[in-house]
């Protein structure tokens, strides 16, 4: 351990760290290994430190004693990210946010909490309060966090009536402290949330979330299974525009993937089904029925408010979202993904063009989202990797036929994003963390300004490979 | 009075009835007065006896007795509606359902109640017990009752989140009483709801609905103030469009009419100001006033959480949907009005379209409106009237551009529809009703089935006029 490192921890020696190496090695990895090529690049990473602060007042001492010895700081909610954005990417600190996981108030509407509690305990929390929950939720609602949803995650299962995160109104108000010799705390609400949400925790460190609250209903979820693709990508279009039922998710997984990966839907379909997946307001239940009467060519298998399988599935947004591809992998290892974003009003047809031309090397995995008030798609299209090459070529193939890609093979902002400078994260960073000490090498732009995104970007003060490093 | 009326009032004489002849009158009416044509064509209806149920038991018997002595039967909710609906066209009996006004049951998602409550009252019981409300209501909020709203509306404050009535998901369940010789008890859901909602009462009568909720807030209620016409349109839809932004009413009012009609606005605008009205949730006002700072052409002028008026406006939702014609009405007698459809994605060029070639003699009033998933305006438009020939002269110019029109000038269903026969209402009929009693007149299908809408339809059975018939 370098020597300021030793420094700095020992002068937060009152606040908890954990001292099990293989604890500090788990909690200094993510869902990177999703990615083929991130797997390679990032698996050695390690924290040399960490620590678990139980106040905002800790994270405000960790924040300056860090700064003061110059190490830097990667905040960790449940690591459940798959871009390795919560992975110290020149190791020092790891600042695992656990223990601040309270709830501050609940309002019609509305919740303030803290960011370290795991999304389904805010719900538990809020639907016992007063029969609400979250507008939206990461597939992961059992296992992350609320803050590392917001710092790192982009929407999800609720995406479909309320859009994404970064739509206005999806989140209210984030407090956040600085990392600068005297650590400042600052209140963010419109324009300026955008900052510091979906920016990885680079320039400030989330301490307190106000947020918009839906109602909680106990959601039917259900499999409905087409011959045909398309059919099911037409079926859950029209579904999502139904504008008096009640949607929660509508996921649609071409076939073969649900037979070869969902492997407890397996015994109630066939090889040649495509699957949709949906979660429906119990009281929106006659409204979908009739719908489905309209519609000869999709059959419900299951629902869970009334199921005879033997075995239950378990949550259906469990195979929707980066869910699928975790089954997938899990499966065949060969497997990666792609993130694909199928704009109204060329959704369908993008979708069918793209299809015609890869499947079955790509797989569509379809996502109902609203984009600008209109139901649209994203892709988290299944990709059975070959070479990096034609893993290239799949991309380009996206980009040239109009559906942007969204590269999750990838550990900066701007590569996983729209390829360029995000002035607003960017100039907060001048301000918020000066020496660059918060989850480095994360921000292109920081770094490199004039970088060109021809090749993946090499963050040059990555800690070294093993072997490199020999 | 007929020897067969008389006789059905006598056998219905343990039932509560109206004597008092101004009550009979007042209670043969309704808002048809809005539409001049209408005026001329129905001011002399009149019911023979008023009979006011207090349950589905004596509303079978009423149905019972009248069946068996050849009376018609109109049904009333509150007399709100402004195509004649509630108007009995060849006298009889009036059933008034103000006395079946209780709440059953309320569940997450969901109410269960007769069909004579106010909305007003039923949003307050559904408020009290969970924090909920009816999903959408007529802007005759404090005065309709649901029952006439389902069996006489088309939707309103909420459609620009949740569509209108009569999309999927918007009505769970109706009851329903026949009129046969021996009245049957039906329970309608599906594709079955479409026979009896919005059918004026003239195959059913309805003792029951159950409907879903949503999440009651107390909504900020906003006027925002433009330059120019066009640009609150683009304002509106855009806004309508955020998908993170919980809106319940979004309203557009072209100048001068808000200048003009509405009082306790004028102190606060310019002749030349169009308006624009909403309704907020308020854990989205963060968000809304974020997007309004991106607009520097719009000016919030009021907001109900907030205001420095010296008179309150009182709800802004009692300036949009009909009550802008009243508003109009009020101050200008001349003024009548056309409901147009101005359907995505030409919505905002239609009604550019129509405002160049129509105003001021037609004065834009829209209300954003969810239409298959996308938002679109319903045009409520303020007519100056002249004559008869120029108003469908007006109607015929929309329908050449494109933009079709609803006319509230017709009493018959299909006159102020798509101009064409319901098969599933019709059909119903012929069961529920052989003898043609319900509400009698309103189904141009029923009476006159080779009908071809060149000319207004005029029902041969309805009372004459005095002057006619002495
Ligand atoms: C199987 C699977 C499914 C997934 N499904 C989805 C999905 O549906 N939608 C989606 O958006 N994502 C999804 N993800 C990605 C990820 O799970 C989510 O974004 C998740 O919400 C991250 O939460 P976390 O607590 O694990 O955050 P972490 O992974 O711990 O952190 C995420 C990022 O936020 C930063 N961060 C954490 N807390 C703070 C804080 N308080 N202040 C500042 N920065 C902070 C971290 O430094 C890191 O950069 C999925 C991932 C997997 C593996
Ligand atoms: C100022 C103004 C604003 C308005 N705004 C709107 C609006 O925003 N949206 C909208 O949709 N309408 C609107 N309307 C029209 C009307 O107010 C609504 O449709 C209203 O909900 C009707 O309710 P009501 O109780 O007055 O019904 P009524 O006028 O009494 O009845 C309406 C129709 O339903 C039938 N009916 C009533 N109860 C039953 C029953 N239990 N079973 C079977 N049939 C029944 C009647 O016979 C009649 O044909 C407006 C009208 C006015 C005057």
């Amino acid at each position: 351990m370098q020597p300021n490192i030793a420094a700095a921890k020992a002068a937060l020696a009152h606040i908890e760290q954990d001292e099990n190496p293989a604890t500090i090695r788990a909690k200094s990895r993510d869902f990177f290994w999703y990615s083929p090529v991130l797997k390679d690049a990032m698996d050695h990473l390690e924290a040399d430190f960490v620590v678990n602060p139980k106040s905002e007042a800790e994270v405000i001492e960790v924040l300056r004693v860090c700064y003061a010895h110059d190490v830097p700081v990667t905040t960790r909610g449940a690591g459940t990210g798959n871009y390795g954005q919560a992975m110290p990417m020149r190791g020092g600190c790891v600042m695992h946010l656990r223990h601040m996981a309270s709830v501050r108030e609940v309002h019609p509407g509305r919740v303030i909490c803290e960011p370290g509690i795991l999304l389904k305990d805010l719900d538990a929390h809020c639907k016992a309060h007063s029969g609400q929950e979250i507008r939206m939720f990461s597939s992961t609602w059992a296992t992350a966090t609320i803050g590392g949803f917001i710092a790192g995650g982009s929407g999800g299962v609720g995406s479909v009536h309320w859009g994404s995160l970064r739509d206005l109104g999806n989140i209210i108000r984030l407090r956040v402290v600085t990392m600068e010799e005297e650590p400042r705390v600052l209140e963010f609400r419109g324009e300026e949330l955008a900052r510091v949400s979906h920016a990885y925790g680079t320039n400030g460190i989330i301490t307190e979330l106000e947020l918009p609250l839906a109602p909680a209903y106990d959601w039917v979820e259900i499999f409905v299974a087409t011959k045909d693709f398309m059919d099911a990508a037409r079926f859950t279009d029209k579904l999502a525009n139904q504008d008096g039922i009640l949607l929660k998710l509508a996921s649609v997984y071409e076939a073969p993937a649900p037979f070869d990966y969902f492997t407890r839907v397996k015994p109630h379909i066939e090889a040649g089904d495509t699957l949709i997946g949906l979660m429906v307001a119990p009281h929106s239940m006659d409204g979908f029925l009739t719908f489905l009467g309209r519609h000869p060519e999709a059959r419900m298998i299951y629902r869970s408010d009334a199921s005879d399988w033997d075995r239950t599935p378990g949550p259906v947004f469990e195979y929707g979202w980066n869910h699928t591809t975790l089954r997938a992998l899990k499966i065949d290892p060969s497997i990666t993904y792609l993130q694909v974003r199928y704009g109204f009003p060329e959704h369908l047809a993008l979708i069918e063009k793209m299809r015609d031309a890869l499947s079955p090397e790509v797989l569509q995995h379809l996502e109902a989202i609203k984009m600008e008030g209109k139901i649209a798609f994203a892709g988290l299209s299944l990709v059975k990797f070959t070479t990096q090459e034609r893993l290239d070529e799949i991309v380009r193939m996206h980009e040239e036929a109009g559906a942007m890609i969204f590269n999750p093979h990838r550990y900066t902002l701007e590569e996983g994003g729209r390829q360029s400078a995000d002035k607003r994260q960017l100039e907060f960073k001048r301000e918020a963390d000066p020496k660059g000490l918060l989850n480095p090498g994360k921000m292109v732009t920081w770094d490199t300004p004039d970088f060109d995104y021809a090749q993946m970007y090499r963050y040059a003060a990555m800690t070294p490979k093993p072997e490199a490093a020999e």
